[in-house]
C-alpha cells in the first residue's frame, strides 16, 4: 500500500477529532455523500453523512467523550481502499473495548473516510464454544 | 449494481451454511486467503481463510447454533466489491440481535466473501447520550 502513512495519519485523526469534539474536522474528513456508513458500538448501522453528523453531534454534546487507546492496529487494502482495523480501549465510558474497522476512499488523491464500525468486545460470551 | 441477485444469494447462503454448520460450504463461500477477516460478536477480529475457518468449526461443535432472522437488507457497491448491510436476529443464542456487514468480492466471475464483522446491539447503552 503506497500510502500507508498518509492512511496512518486519516486514521489517527480520526480518533484525535472524536476526542476533542471536533465536528467541521469529521466533516472535514470523511466523505460527505449518502455512501458513507457508520456503526457506533451498540447502536444500529446508520447510512449517509448526514446522518452520521447528527449521530456525532449526539455523542459529542454528550456527558461521556470518550479517549482511545488503540492496539492491534492492521492496514489492508488498495490503491482505492484502505481498511484499517484495530481494538480501540476505551476510556471514560461504560465500554472497556470494542473492535473496529476504519475504511478509507482515495478520491482525486485525497484519501476520505467512507466507514466505520465498532464491535463491542464481550468478555465471556456466550456465544463462543471454547 | 449488475450482479444484486448473485449477490442476494451468496448472501443468503451464508446465514443458511452457518445454520446448518456447513464447513465446507463455508470454504467454498469464502475466499480461502490471507486477506480474510471476520468479527464474531463480541470477538475480536480475525484474519486469515485458515483462521476463520477454525472459528467456524469451534462454533459449530459448540452447543448453540444460531438461527438467523435478518432485517433491514442494504446494498453498497460496485463491479468488484459488495457490502450488504443488515441486522441479524438470533435465536438460539445468548445474543437477541447484531448489526451486521458482509463484503463480497468478484474474482473471475464469482462472487466470494471476504468479510464478516458483527456487532452486537446493546439496548439503553450509555455511550449513546440521548
Amino acid at each position: 500500500m503506497t500510502d500507508l502513512h498518509t492512511i496512518e495519519q486519516a486514521n489517527a485523526s480520526f480518533y484525535a477529532l472524536f476526542e476533542s469534539a471536533n465536528i467541521d474536522g469529521m466533516a472535514n474528513l470523511w466523505v460527505n455523500t449518502e455512501e458513507v456508513w457508520c456503526t457506533h458500538p451498540g447502536w444500529p448501522t446508520i447510512f449517509g453523512w448526514d446522518q452520521v453528523r447528527v449521530s456525532f453531534e449526539q455523542i459529542f454534546s454528550g456527558p461521556e467523550l470518550p479517549q482511545f487507546l488503540t492496539s492491534n492496529v492492521r492496514f489492508h487494502g488498495d490503491e482505492q481502499t484502505a481498511w484499517v482495523f484495530l481494538e480501540e480501549n476505551l476510556l471514560g465510558t461504560s465500554l472497556s473495548a470494542v473492535a473496529a474497522v476504519n475504511v478509507f476512499k482515495k478520491q482525486e488523491g485525497v484519501w476520505n473516510m467512507v466507514g466505520h464500525q465498532a464491535a463491542p468486545l464481550i468478555p465471556d460470551l456466550d456465544f463462543r464454544s471454547d
